[in-house]
């Protein structure tokens, strides 16, 4: 049997869509939501991702303030920009697109940005407070931004019609940006949830067990079909130029789709659903803007 | 074979006797730790709480000052005292004893203790820093206090001579306090991690795997023989107050001790050494602020 393919690239459009209608409300309440981007210097990746949610904002209607800085400037620069879009009322969301120069301190610069604009979910204080809520639905309700990837995995599932509660989810990988907050998150929505990483033994053993396997280890289709079981759904985290051009993931993807019940495509599973989740984050500081 | 019993108690005390040569060394500097403990309302539990960590204060040579406050206080008589001793150069330290009355929203209480002096390790920064960091070496180091109950079971494992990279760690129970930051920190340090709560299906079948299981569910001797595997160190985070008066833990410890290589008693596990790491916590807040 084939699995179900998740197509990401459709749900995202989905989300797209309720969100043009959420910002038409909020222009007729005279809010437009507006998402600061800043790109310092000229990697060719961050240049696409950046360009990718630039065109996401236009078709939604969010309006977008795109800063662009040479590859040499210094952190004072950065953090005083940010600075001034803590304070830009117009900007409701901020965005840095890392990895960032040398010279500047990742961690400084997300914690300069005012928690209440991290549409990111990358501020100690977002990632505090998701740790701190027990259900979901506390942590969609409050002011708390989710980390987009792990949001969009959430979403993807939910919107797939699978259950997550009660289901055993595995997670390998344990980075700040997707592994430890999902992590959580399936906490939330009631799985059991075990998180691998290269110092696991026998990891074959451990992924097999998975409901919900999240492949997010960044090695080229390091999960074989040996590693999954036929009830599993796989969310694929990765993207990998091959040789060839083509892009794969973490995931064997043509061995695994024989097998499992459900998996993620690369490109066009978690990719689209990161972007559509920053323009949900935005959307939603934007509404709380209007609240306080 | 029985297993090993980990004895907290004297565990605690040996770091007590390290945190005097500690505090001996910083007074010489002329910097003096000073504690800022307080309690609302009359809860007796609590009350036995404090007395212990005042206790422990006045053993190691850190200053405390107490603060008694009735339990009709308002939250805004609360906020302002915590201003105030946020702003106190002489309080290096300051923790609200739990649970708080009704009255009072616990989580702006924890949200206005300057993270610097948070030595509870409860303000959403320190968790989320706790997340973001990868290896526990590096959050030892740094600016940030690690909650006292989850710090002190992997202290009490590591002081044992047990190894804790490469096992398996299952954490039944996923509560703030306990359940979510030990989880982390037994990330950090190498382990692979499952938490289990009450959404769990086939609980036995999880924590017999566990190499280190870690039992916080708060329900007496949930935890019985069958499941446990002879490989496992079983840390019981529980306490209560059986009708005959004495105390039990979240293990069936009498049956499980028969079984598993290496177990906490209650009391005396990881009570004891729940206060010791807030001494811990309260002489790295005083060290930090004489680098500032």
């Amino acid at each position: 049997m084939v699995a179900q393919i998740i197509d990401g690239k459709k749900i995202a459009q989905e989300i797209r869509e309720e969100l043009k209608k959420e910002v038409i409300c909020l222009k007729e309440k005279g809010v437009v939501p507006g998402l600061a981007t800043v790109l310092v210097g000229t990697d060719p990746a961050s240049q696409i991702y950046i360009k990718n949610k630039l065109k996401s904002c236009a078709e939604i209607g969010i309006y977008s303030y795109h800063q662009h800085l040479p590859a040499e400037t210094s952190e004072d620069e950065l953090l005083r920009l940010i600075e001034e879009l803590n304070f830009d009322p117009k900007v409701h969301g901020i965005l840095v697109q890392l990895p960032l120069p040398e010279q500047i301190d990742e961690n400084k610069v997300l914690l300069a940005i005012d928690p209440e604009k991290d549409v990111d979910g990358f501020h100690p204080i977002n990632i505090g407070k998701l740790s701190a809520r027990k259900r979901m639905e506390e942590i969609e309700k409050e002011k708390i931004f989710l980390p987009c990837t792990p949001y969009g995995i959430i979403e993807m599932i939910r919107r797939s019609g699978f259950t997550i509660a009660g289901s055993e989810a595995v997670i390998v990988g344990r980075s700040n940006i997707v592994g430890k907050p999902v992590a959580m998150l399936f906490l939330a929505e009631n799985a059991t949830v075990t998180i691998c990483h290269t110092g696991t033994k026998n990891l074959a053993d451990v992924t097999r067990k998975a409901d919900i396997l999240v492949a997010a280890v960044g090695k080229p289709k390091m999960i074989t079909a040996e590693m999954v079981s036929e009830k599993a759904i796989v969310i694929d985290v990765g993207t990998h130029r091959l040789p060839d051009e083509k892009l794969c993931g973490d995931v064997d993807f043509d061995n695994v789709k024989e097998k499992v019940r459900a998996i993620t495509p690369v490109p066009g599973g978690v990719g689209p659903m990161t972007i559509a989740m920053l323009m949900v984050n935005t959307v939603k500081a934007a509404k709380l803007s209007t609240k306080t």
